[in-house]
């Protein structure tokens, strides 16, 4: 297959020495595995921003990947190295059938090559038109991204992605932009828990512009419409694209407060429910839940669109989203005035959970 | 929602007096509902290919509920008849979760109505040009499809789908063409019931043409892959798209040998399979194989993509196509030589059946 150089291990702390100058001391950073462009290289080009988001996006892995391992101790995390053929690669974590979450894998990516005018397009939402040298443009694209299951109806599943573009054109000028966001999709509404979420990542928002949370909250709840369901994969959070201002250093300082504010958002839901009880009922509802989670990824979703289109992707790491079961009833409708009825209501008619 | 007018009931035979002529003598016909032309229009315009077509799908939908309800007598079948606001409407016949079947669905729709020319190309895949007046085009679609899922997993998923399309042109010419199909989705080889399945349709094409039967086993190949991962859905069967000649008798001759091979090419199947004793093993290796079908339907299948763009039309009966529940596993990979990998082989590398 396309998967290119793979190496399944089991969870580990990656030690590696950063000590690439005489004048550093040697440090220790505790990731996944080593990073894609290598750590001496990324300590050489230290103050350029791919290099800083490359560290970020390992860091945030490996914060997340530890804290669901503190939580689920009796997990095993996969840890998949892998190269693309094209240039770059990445690094897959995955923990499967926990006693906590039944599916959670957070992936890291750092690619690049050459793209042509009309994948470049695509690539952007805004579809800004590009001048290529020789119909090709290099570009590079990174970025981790994550999805986490829980087994239990009363935690909700989490999505989050922050990643980095860069494409050169002709005259040698650099488009770059920045997208992500974090949303939260639980089987059963708990609104003490919605408003800890968005409060969370208001506030990580707030620190850079006032208009940022509104304007991503809303671009959240459009974005993940099932449109032939009429409702919203969950409810909501932030998602963001194109973002290319006021400038690279201050966008990124704002992706590092989002990325920083996935674990304060999310963990303590998690450790407050993991050991709720539930009903066989409560079970079957989010397995159907957990099937429109699917319809929203295979049908609408644009990354996991372009990525299945994308000859020389690793699929594995795509698809490591989809749940680990899913369930389809045909006419399934929850009765009036349910508890299933009242996170439909929400998923129908977003509400404003901070104000 | 869109569902238009929507009657929920239990499995019921719908007797149905067809005389409308004083010379005709009263006959009872059994379908699972009033056709939506009306038996009396059916009767009156019982020349035409469009009324021949509506009763041979309604005859086929009877047909293979019955089959069903006779191997799965406990079960329950929901039969819902549906209007389009637009025009048209349809039969929605779903048993679940019996104790044969997980979830089988036999969908009757006859929709018609006014086309813009854009997606009067979109609905016929050699996207001819069609001349429309002040650019809408009159069409009348028809069809039957059906998607049977067993709960054993030596007892393969078997779908089908015979339809019929019209549209006149601005000079009042009328395109007309058939599409169809018949495919079977094995969890595990059996090469005994693969070769019955195509060689019982193969025959239902040589009466007609000894040329159908390759050409569309091909056709039925090329169609039902799951691109990003290199494997058909099942072991095919015959798929067609577009059929136009020799002529329009001749063309519907041939749909209705087809339909009428339905029962006879995968009943004897689930007869034979439906009480084989199976390992959790294996019942999990069936759940990753339905979360491929999900992958193949929601990414791939035209219809299915076609109808959840399409405004107006019914969700619940487009998805009724998807198993009741499905698995996803990351990186799984069945063994070598194992049984798992046998499917996996002729689904990478379709087989020749029958020579």
């Amino acid at each position: 297959g396309a998967l290119g150089g793979l190496a399944l291990g089991l969870w580990r702390w990656q030690r590696a020495a950063m000590a690439a100058s005489e004048e550093e001391e040697e440090e220790e950073v505790r990731f996944m595995a080593p990073p894609v462009s290598g750590l001496r290289e990324l300590r050489r080009r230290r103050r350029e921003l791919r290099s800083r988001m490359e560290l970020l996006i390992m860091e945030t892995q490996a914060e997340v990947c530890r804290a669901l391992a503190e939580i689920d101790p009796g997990a095993s995390f996969a840890v998949d190295t892998w190269e693309r053929k094209e240039g770059g690669g990445g690094i897959s974590c995955v923990l499967q059938d926990g006693e906590v979450f039944e599916k959670a894998g957070v992936n890291v990516s750092v690619v690049f090559g050459l793209l042509s005018e009309e994948a470049a397009r695509q690539m952007r939402s805004r579809g800004k038109s590009l001048k290529a040298k020789d119909g090709k443009l290099p570009f590079c694209a990174m970025g981790v991204s994550s999805v986490i299951h829980p087994k239990n109806p009363h935690v909700p599943t989490v999505h989050f992605n922050y990643r980095y573009f860069e494409i050169e054109e002709a005259d040698g000028t650099k488009q770059w932009w920045f997208g992500g966001g974090t949303d939260l999709t639980p089987t059963y509404l708990n609104e003490e828990d919605a408003v800890h979420f968005h409060k969370t990542l208001k506030e990580a928002c707030d620190k850079h512009d006032l208009k940022l949370y509104p304007k991503y909250k809303k671009w959240c709840d459009d974005y993940f419409y099932i449109k032939h369901r009429g409702e919203r994969r969950g409810i909501g959070g932030i998602f963001f694209d194109d973002m290319d201002s006021p400038s690279k250093e201050e966008v990124f300082q704002f992706v590092k407060s989002c990325a920083k504010a996935v674990v304060p958002c999310y963990i303590p839901i998690v450790k407050k429910h993991c050991h709720d009880s539930f009903t066989p009922e409560e079970k079957l509802w989010q397995q159907l839940r957990r099937g429109r989670y699917v319809e929203f990824n295979l049908v609408y979703d644009r990354g996991t669109k372009f990525g299945l289109l994308t000859p020389g992707s690793r699929i594995e790491s795509i698809l490591m989203s989809l749940p680990l079961t899913a369930r389809w009833e045909y006419m399934h409708n929850p009765p009036e005035s349910s508890k299933e009825a009242e996170i439909l209501e929400v998923l129908r008619n977003p509400k404003d959970w901070v104000h």
